[in-house]
């Protein structure tokens, strides 16, 4: 896998960049999955996470926390954390807009994006990564009864979630958003972590549906 | 502890509103320091999270994860989450900026946000959380090697951020912003976890005493 992949903005940017990208983990295809809902192509630099590749120089050099993903702009700026590099391309591209518009349905999105993260994909990698032998390396140390412990968080939140989808269309509102984005890949990755959806959750089974459908799922 | 405080605002807000406050607790104050900063007063709610007061029908009613703060607006409208609610505001009342200016700028402070939440207090969160007796009803279950396994977590970041602030002034570039605010108080947070910054990490200990020494810190 070499350089960068080739670079076709749908509008002219300010500068260039490249994006180290991690393939199929949460954080970085978020990102991606962003920039399909944007129609935005950014050259990548793929990165083998299974080979542990983002702990070596390449990553390491430019963000000392060495996770993905890592965009890194011409003159060498780095933005790391995936929602951070997401509101770049936001601020760069505001339309559609998927952080919200207007005071209100921007905090709106910020409260649903956070629950998501922090409720869910959060309660999600816990229970993978403290409990998947394949990780042994990447939780150290792995502590079963943790990741055992957030199996029932992630399960209470999506009943809590079917509720307030049972009103609406989309996570903050009617409108699709990153808090979506952060949702349905948390739910993607609720099956290496073998947690199920509840059968009764009815409205998060049809909103999943809907966001596995649009051609950015794929991304 | 009655309804809201007087209620003086800056400048004519487009609604009416009250916050519910969770006193010492780190995410409410984070909104108060953030309010401070702005030069903002909006009515307060106090709510005994000491005596559980939180998992009551006032604050659950608003908030199905029942927690603090949750910001009422006059319609009834709740936005929940702390950075959600500072974003809130800082929609309102642009200046002084404290989620940054421009699109490099606004992602910058969302990285270093982010970092400052996300490895710094969940870190010391989770270490209080996990090990302190008083926390046995909050955590449930309490798992105290997990909360010892979190100690180290918070000491390695400090190490990086203290690397970091020989450069610059503030967490996220040459002015204060909500990174800042967040990390202040997850290194207060530090006390009841009994987790100390290590006495090398000298910017680190420059950037905090200068955090806390504004008129904010107090909020």
């Amino acid at each position: 896998m070499g350089g960068p992949t080739p670079y076709d903005p749908v509008e002219k940017l300010e500068v260039r960049m490249k994006l180290f990208d991690g393939g199929r983990a949460p954080n970085p295809r978020r990102v991606r999955v962003f920039l399909a809902e944007k129609g935005l192509s950014v050259p990548l630099v793929p990165v083998d996470m299974g080979a542990l590749e983002h702990r070596g120089a390449e990553v390491a050099g430019r963000n000392p926390l060495r996770r993905l993903p890592v965009l890194e702009l011409d003159d060498g700026t780095i933005i790391t954390e995936s929602i951070a590099i997401c509101r770049y391309f936001e601020e760069l591209h505001p339309e559609p807009a998927l952080f919200g518009t207007g005071a209100l349905g921007k905090a709106k999105v910020e409260m649903w994006q956070r629950r998501m993260e922090l409720n869910l994909m959060a309660s999600v990698a816990a229970a993978f990564r403290h409990i998947h032998p394949a990780m042994k390396e990447w939780e150290v140390p792995q502590i079963p009864e943790w990741g055992e412990a957030n199996k029932p968080k992630a399960i209470e939140f999506l009943h809590l979630l079917d509720h307030e989808l049972a009103e609406r269309e989309f996570a903050a509102g009617d409108a699709y958003s990153v808090a979506d984005i952060t949702g349905m890949i948390a739910i993607d990755f609720m099956k290496p972590a073998r947690i199920k959806v509840p059968e009764e959750c009815t409205n998060v089974l049809r909103w999943y549906a809907a966001l596995t459908s649009r051609p950015s799922a794929t991304a």
